[in-house]
């Protein structure tokens, strides 16, 4: 495909890159255990450290989300795991569980609810678990969870680490690690920050790499004390995607130029622009007052055929995403994350509005 | 760093990749859900297929190569794992096993040997071990093992598994993957490949899969099974890094178009030359018969400054590799693989003579 047929991605992800991040990509191959790479290193850490607004360790590992998903519950858990369920993703957390053997119970919501604080509080108080799974966005249903207040409760107990997926939040929604007392945050590079995907960030706190080091089975890949004790000497433990790296260093200066709380404002702008927009023709998903910021999953509730929905977004230049999961059939999903920009997401819906010959109620 | 300032790599990884391969990673980024993708992983299943010489699934992982070592022994040992150590990466392996709580023995040869079939026949004589470990080609001592021979004598029990890694050698010495019956087969996309690192290749054997169904505690992230069903639709479990497979995807063209024979007849050319040089001037760390074809591992009987050498070799355009590990202080390595040529190392090894004012005894 040349890059002129390439349509617009309003995906979940990945989601746009720019090309002159992309063109970071082609500088030549460097070592990874040399001058050059410590100071490529280096450059990128402060950075990835003010995007999650914490001043412990942003690790980074060439990996999905997914492998360290699986890396911070073997890394943390030792008595019991409680997993916050409200969709696809914080569902595959006690998956994940399940499949390392590590002892789990869920706690579930229906899909396109959010995550609420009292049951949480009312289930730790059994005193079992010493480690809380919650996804901030559920990239599923586009339904954001009280992160603040869930991480208030999990904090008032002591000795319970909160592992947080902000995967498809951090970099357009809030998301503040040290504020919010987070001890595991992870975040894909291909959605909000719109990078390639292929990265995944992950702050961890001290008492994290303290419970760490008394996991006795929490592999060998993705050990955080590892991690963190080549992260202070600025390298990483095997061979990371270099060409990547480059990437990030380029997009991060770009993200922190814009600036967090303007960013946040233009995922918000988008996110009202679709949201308004899909109450007037279809019905959102998620529960009022708990939608995304970063991607709306609509119920397709004129039952268009969202397949050729997508033919014929592509002739103009654009593409959306199916539902997922369980709902793939009845819902849809408009991403409105990364570097998109208002305009584009107004010009995106006045194209499906001309397709599915829709103009509001 | 500005591409001019760029010295060609000689060290063991990342290698040297073409601004032709680099160039193809500023496409835009394509959905990993949809039929641009499912092409792309389409065209690169068979052409992997052919560099690892199977018929077998060849799998393909956004991770290290140490994530899919750590991956091979999760999904296949449930009794015990013996490990073949004589170097860095071999002796990870075994550290792989304690980290995850899987049974391991090691069976240890001295650095810069070569692991034997008949020690090996000795030890499975007990029938403990259901999966044997070895590194094919050890990038911490340049030595390449017997493999065919080691995997006669694994083949000839029932029920126990060979897992190899040819990190360092696939793509610039003979691996057969099918004639030698290897069960997991993986490689590394940053060493003889010439990509740039981020991705790790993997073939499977029908029973490594089969025995993958009955281990339980495999893990989620690199889950042999589920790979494999997502394999069969030309898509992958989770978001993989797609600028690294838009590389992958021309890179193996290059490869194949200069043939597999060729470009082993090229490396041995190389590692030829420097072992000559090396003999001439040092000693070689790897026992004679048993030498790399991808890099050379030097002992450093003249006692020569490497770092100093390294930067004079900068000033003219090259560099190449310290020791690693336990001998890094006694060793220096020079790589001569991928796509570099035979022209460049015999241009490097002037520079080096060059510099440290020695011509050959």
């Amino acid at each position: 495909m040349s890059p002129s047929d390439h349509p617009r991605l309003f995906i979940p992800g990945p989601t746009e890159v720019s090309p002159a991040v992309l063109a970071t990509m082609t500088r030549p191959m460097i070592g990874h255990r040399g001058k050059d790479f410590e100071a490529l290193f280096a450059r990128i850490g402060p950075k990835l450290q003010s995007v999650f607004r914490t001043h412990h360790p942003v690790l980074t590992a060439t990996a999905s989300a997914t492998a360290i998903m699986e890396a911070a519950v073997r890394n943390t858990v030792r008595a019991r795991c409680l997993c916050l369920v409200n969709g696809a993703f914080s569902d595959r957390w006690h998956q994940i569980c399940v499949a390392n053997g590590i002892a789990a119970d869920r706690l579930d919501w229906d899909w396109g609810r959010a995550v609420r604080p009292g049951p949480v509080a009312d289930r730790l108080k059994s005193g079992r678990y010493d480690a809380v799974t919650v996804v901030h966005n559920e990239t599923s249903t586009g339904v954001t969870s009280p992160l603040a207040e869930i991480a208030e409760v999990v904090a008032s107990q002591s000795d319970v680490l909160l592992l947080v997926d902000t995967v498809s939040s951090l970099g357009g929604s809030r998301v503040d690690v040290d504020a919010w007392r987070i001890d595991v945050c992870l975040a894909g590079s291909q959605k909000a920050l719109a990078l390639p995907p292929g990265l995944t960030f992950f702050s961890v706190s001290d008492r994290a790499l303290e419970r760490a080091t008394t996991c006795e089975r929490r592999g060998f890949a993705f050990d955080f004390v590892q991690y963190h004790e080549f992260w202070k000497k600025n390298v990483v433990p095997t061979t990371p995607a270099v060409s990547l790296l480059y990437a990030t260093d380029f997009q991060l200066d770009r993200i922190l130029a814009e600036g967090l709380e303007a960013r946040m404002a233009r995922h918000r702008e988008m996110a009202e622009t679709t949201r308004a927009w899909a109450r007037a023709r279809f019905e959102l998903y998620a529960e009022e007052g708990f939608s995304s910021d970063t991607l709306t999953a609509i119920r397709n509730s004129r039952s268009i055929d969202v397949p050729s929905l997508n033919r014929e977004l592509r002739k103009r230049g654009a593409e959306i995403g199916t539902g997922y999961g369980k709902i793939q059939a009845q819902t849809f999903r408009i991403a409105h994350m990364g570097d998109i920009q208002p305009a584009e997401i107004r010009q995106l819906l006045e194209w499906i509005d001309d397709i599915i010959g829709a103009t509001g109620r």
